[in-house]
């Protein structure tokens, strides 16, 4: 058990922990930690994408679980040699993102601190909320999009190399709309934050049970971390809705397992201390 | 203008934004950084007492409101360092904390870094929320209890000199009680976080009045921070309801000027960056 594991053990009295967001009562309440040199490093974004991206990882706890993001707080801890521009910098991406989801920033805190932490907060609503947890033997396992593209990036940021502007690791992209349509068919979900083989040894873990793939995934596709793609489970009678539903929406599915009885557990080694 | 100042202006186009938690439909959302050589040392706490007080101080903003806590979300920064110990140690301060307020902790985020840093989102309830804003001219203003012994023991602590163990800078006594019983009879309130005379600041801002003050100050008493302690105005008319729920909750009430045309502004410096 890692570090992190432990510590949330220690509060998992609460049944309420263990998604992605925590529902109560129509809310969907989820917060998550965007630190200078635990996430990113100042010299891979502008301040503007930094604060963008933060709002980003949050944003997509709330979608996959079926949620309507609607109010933002933010706590935002600033070296002291920032400038009254970097600060603006800062707020503009804060504020795209809000923009860009229809989300209101509220409040929170901000502090002087040695380097630059955000941490959100996202106060969504939903009628509907999509668990880790439901997944019945037999169902499907789909991820959306292109997996691996974030973890090669990551890779040339470190050796000092250049990233396309368009990079999804600086600018995730969240498929909302097509997750908001395909909601009522599907039965888990969660994203890929820490890669696909780490999401899916959660959700063996919460639903006890296992996965036969369909074809083997390398392990660039199953370790690639941040790429904020879609990891979800269907039963097979909704397959068809669900591909015209992508098709509209341009979405790339990709169906590779099937849930079966038994347990998953990767080799790969947790990017987590 | 400080930069925390100028950071929040940027999303003030935003109405919500200038109380110590913000009220929408019965709710009120409060969040707080609390973090390592910013707000504490650790060589001055235990780990559980850190995570303690970073509750409380959230908590904090929620009982001036009006509103009583119910849940909270909390991101946790961890040092690689930290022992499975520190860890039970640092989750048994905010369960502390949440027990005593009745706070069930519905999620968050952990993650590694450099030092020890905390903040908390916590979600409230309340009909009858207080703001900063809406005092009277000839209002009296009041704070609770006694204030500068903060200041003396962050001074002593600085100095690497012992202070009591039941110094409020470690422990932070509010009187929620007390000010539930006493909302329906005041105008506006906040806490003491920075120090009366820089809140003082505020509420003259938001409100667009002055002071008439009953007698002189101490700058050892209006700038001792971390107080957490009530200010807040009310009509005369409830001086002698509100002395009566103070004497019943055992609440020194400290009525030290009245509202007047005019600015206040304080010459002391502020400890923010």
């Amino acid at each position: 058990m890692n570090k992190e594991e432990y510590f949330i053990k220690q509060f998992t009295s609460n049944k309420i922990i263990g998604d992605d967001g925590a529902f109560i009562d129509g809310f969907v309440y989820s917060m998550d930690a965007f630190f200078e040199n635990v996430h990113f490093k100042k010299e891979w974004m502008s301040l503007s994408q930094i604060a963008y991206k933060s709002m980003i990882v949050n944003i997509s706890d709330a979608i996959v679980m079926n949620a309507k993001p609607k109010f933002a707080l933010l706590s935002v801890a600033i070296p002291k040699s920032y400038t009254n521009q970097d600060l603006k910098e800062l707020s503009k991406g804060f504020k795209k993102a809000a923009k860009e989801f229809g989300i209101k920033i509220i409040g929170g805190d901000t502090i002087s601190n040695a380097k630059l932490d955000i941490s959100v907060t996202i106060i969504s609503t939903t009628s509907n909320p999509i668990y880790r947890k439901g997944m019945k033997k037999g169902e499907l396992l789909c991820y959306t999009g292109t997996l691996g593209l974030c973890k090669r990036d990551l890779e040339r940021l470190f050796k000092n190399k250049e990233i396309s502007k368009k990079s999804k690791f600086i600018k995730p992209i969240l498929n909302a709309d097509f997750f908001y349509e395909v909601a009522p068919f599907i039965t888990t979900s969660m994203d890929i934050s820490d890669g696909l083989f780490f999401e899916l040894e959660r959700l063996s873990k919460a639903n006890k049970l296992g996965f036969e793939f369909f074809h083997d995934i390398d392990e660039e596709i199953g370790t690639s971390g941040e790429e904020y793609e879609i990891l979800f489970s269907f039963d097979e009678k909704n397959l068809d809705k669900i591909k015209k539903i992508a098709l509209k929406h341009k979405v790339k599915l990709n169906i590779f397992a099937k849930a079966v009885k038994g347990k998953y557990k990767t080799d790969c080694k947790n990017h987590h201390f």
